[in-house]
């Protein structure tokens, strides 16, 4: 967030969200569901996508890559695994919608698994997991991207940054990790950049391949580096193979490589029912001992405790915005459309 | 392996320990089960948890962790996910008989779940991968450990280095990662410390808490990083919660903290079905893709390549083995018991 952020509630920048997808031919319901997912996003911290992407998202309606009305539709089902076409919908209309079914299936079957084709980016991730999490049940997705990620050893990006959502809940706030491939982002590597601060750990190389924490030297590169190098780089493609193989739709190296244009993605949604059996209390005990490793650090932190915290403090004091973009979102609701 | 290696055929390896588990009272079916399993993790390139760690599992069978003649038994089923107890049965049959009983359920359900608890160590975790990926399916695997990986921010080990497998099947050889959550083995840091070379990258921290490549000073401290530091650490808590919660089993801060009696662990099999569509080969694209990218190091590599290459070569050349260790089990299948 830039320094001279201001703070908007919560309920503000849903309705201003909400009306503005209502006058882009939203449906009343999926206007809302819409408007409160790209609010949590920013309510949580994670501002890239929540309200910093809305503006985009209004673009691509524009420009026909989202279609407002689109469902995903049922091609195949094979009893707790499902494979739908996403249809070119909204991004994350579609993968709540998917979560959901997922969440449906594993009612049923114990587990479940909705393979997604065809459909646009899903802003947070996180967001499916805190859903089944919701349900009470664990919850497992993970999308694929455009190509943006060198591999191991290579120059060139023919790897998506695909993230990686993992969730179970907890009665005291739900551990959700939401993890990309990359060690960090490309808006992160802004950020550090910005403050003119190294980052804390190599995350990439400079043009001329030598690893660096200079976090301009890896924007001008281009060459972000896998989570643990060769692993996350391996991973990375295992995700990408499985949510294509299972959902039948585009692999990475098929989706147009136009940041701006991202769309035709292919995304695995798996829920996981937990029969009660008292052991309830085990995930406490497991984050209680985690804590208990002494510290020479900044303390040791579990998936989505920050997130928790945040969320607190911006239902509390409202949701940090980047004025220009919250101008933007003003003069949309103002102008014809 | 050490400089001294000498090779041994497949099948000698094979039948040695086939006979020294029918000595220890496995039954003829099971013994043949296991030897393979042993000899293919060999055979694979897996020393560590192939022949190498054989005289340790012989040791826990005699200590009584191990039980000879234990197989899992049905907890409750849930429909299309099940959990089981391992009732302290030898770790490899075990979860082999988890990950078929996964695949049974696929074919059934599209996707199908077990989790095992109270089960030993499944050697190597790429086993039940290659598993599903010969019987045409995903597969998806991964157990706890005791407490031997410390979290990032954190300076004793309070997460497991929890093994993740995940495996897709192809026709020119399957792809299959199987990654721990710690960028290198100890048995890893042991090779290059012998070979006096440093880590390729920093790989954990000295006892002065800095971060370095010398795999000595890292042996030292017992500090190992996890891969993408607090990526990998989130993404450890989140296998054992999982793995934990499913199998109503022990997480890892319940496994007794004696890496020679490592026992009761928690796994989760997962294996999904690929309707035939036609897709077959976008794997190979995916990997001819990858394999695309410009290189400025040692050329860009899938997840199971390195296996495939060293399958090829030890089913030629023999399995290389450990001069000390083949003629430990020599005097095994000569000596009394």
């Amino acid at each position: 967030m830039p320094s001279n952020a201001s703070r908007i509630p919560f309920d503000q920048m849903f309705d201003v969200l909400n009306r503005i997808l209502l006058k882009h031919g939203f449906s009343t319901e999926r206007a809302l569901l819409c408007a409160r997912l790209f609010t949590e996003a920013s309510c949580d911290g994670v501002y890239s996508h929540g309200l910093n992407r809305f503006p985009r998202f209004i673009e691509m309606i524009g420009s026909g890559l989202i279609e407002v009305h689109a469902v995903p539709l049922l091609d195949a089902a094979f009893g707790a695994l499902e494979r739908w076409d996403g249809s070119s919908g909204p991004g994350n209309l579609n993968a709540h919608a998917s979560m959901s079914r997922a969440i449906t299936l594993a009612r049923k079957h114990g587990i479940g698994c909705v393979a997604l084709r065809n459909t646009n980016h899903w802003m947070r991730g996180g967001s499916y997991g805190w859903q089944a999490a919701d349900a009470g049940l664990v919850g497992i997705c993970w999308t694929n991207t455009l190509p943006n990620l060198p591999p191991w050893g290579g120059t060139k990006p023919t790897l998506g940054n695909n993230p990686l959502v993992i969730a179970v809940p907890r009665r005291e706030g739900h551990v959700v990790l939401d993890m990309a491939m990359s060690q960090f982002s490309f808006g992160a590597l802004e950020s550090y950049r910005k403050r003119s601060e190294p980052l804390p750990v190599p995350g990439g190389f400079d043009t001329n391949g030598v690893m660096t924490s200079d976090p301009a030297a890896i924007e001008a590169s281009g060459r972000v580096l896998p989570i643990g190098y060769w692993k996350g780089a391996g991973l990375s493609l295992m995700l990408d193979a499985v949510a294509t193989l299972l959902s039948a739709g585009c692999a990475t190296h098929e989706i147009p490589p136009e940041v701006v244009k991202e769309t035709r993605l292919s995304q695995v949604f798996i829920a996981m029912a937990l029969p009660g059996d008292g052991r309830e209390e085990m995930l406490s005990e497991i984050i209680q001992f985690l804590k208990s490793s002494p510290t020479d650090g900044a303390g040791v932190r579990y998936p989505g405790e920050h997130t928790l915290a945040i969320r607190k403090e911006n239902l509390a004091e409202g949701i940090p915005v980047d004025p220009d973009v919250w101008k933007q979102l003003s003069d949309m609701l103002l102008s014809g459309r």
